[in-house]
């Protein structure tokens, strides 16, 4: 951030008076900008004992398989986020459950939130994927998920065998040398 | 948003071609600004069966009771900023336990993640905070609580007795005409 968003003067980082933490601040208005983390919502979606999962078609983790998930948006609840991401990537509808699983990407600055669900229609491919598929436990391509909070929470759902006991909070920072 | 933070030339409000909904766009480097929902997170810290509440000293409800809680920071977990927080607002350490209660404050843009906590120091008035008090249940000042998600934390709290089983979901949206 080198700019006002509001007045378009430059802006500069440094502790507001009130704070204890460098911020942008505009050297003109004086607006503090602040930058936190970003909700994600996925939803682990059940039909007959197999999950669905999404094929990539866009980066980063192109050609890997994701539980379908994105950035939470304005106006929507969490759970509301994580069967519109559904129905976006995999053209599919689901009865959302309960709260399952729970991932802090530090060095992202993301939360993760997955949700289990029901599959309640048929299924495709969204625009931000080449293919959508039903597994079983057994089949699924542990190996080609994209990413680690997915491999967690169908892990955990697994493990949970959809009991719904409670949230698996699980913290992601990259390793420190 | 009127200017774009990278470039400072004015944005406007149209929808990307690999998008669904209006963002904020620059007409000179086109870069998408994308705003999405925050994260407050907050705790419950519990002493001998008495719970701490801070009584703000801050803008909005200045002067009613609050469960510690304030925005999740970058470069934290969603636990570590309740920790944080407690610190900061009551001066406070906590053992902090599990997360038991989710609010989605859907107009606010903003999700709200309550976890239980062990108040393991002595506590007082942080800079946002005229004092700091433990109450029993009955004791609670239901009527001055600040805010709707921070009250049905509360209740939820006492509803659990510390059980711990699963997570609490609530989504508060102003009520419609």
């Amino acid at each position: 951030m080198k700019y006002c968003s509001r007045c378009g003067c430059v802006v500069s980082l440094r502790v507001p008076s009130d704070d204890n933490r460098e911020r942008h601040i505009c050297d003109d208005c004086g607006i503090v900008h602040y930058k936190n983390p970003l909700v994600v919502v996925g939803c682990v979606a059940e039909r007959d004992g197999k999950i669905l999962l999404c094929k990539r078609a866009i980066e980063p983790r192109y050609g890997y398989w994701t539980v379908p998930a994105g950035f939470m948006e304005l106006g929507e609840t969490a759970a509301g986020g994580a069967a519109r991401e559904t129905l976006e990537e995999a053209l599919a509808t689901v009865e959302l459950g309960h709260l399952f699983a729970m991932v802090d990407v530090v060095d992202a600055g993301q939360v993760h939130l997955f949700y289990t669900g029901k599959l309640i229609s048929d299924f495709g491919a969204g625009e931000e994927s080449l293919e959508s598929a039903l597994f079983s436990e057994d089949e699924i391509p542990w190996d080609d998920i994209a990413f680690h909070s997915g491999r967690f929470a169908l892990k955990k759902y697994f493990e949970d065998h959809s009991k719904g006991c409670g949230v698996h909070v699980h913290e992601l920072r990259r390793s420190r040398s």
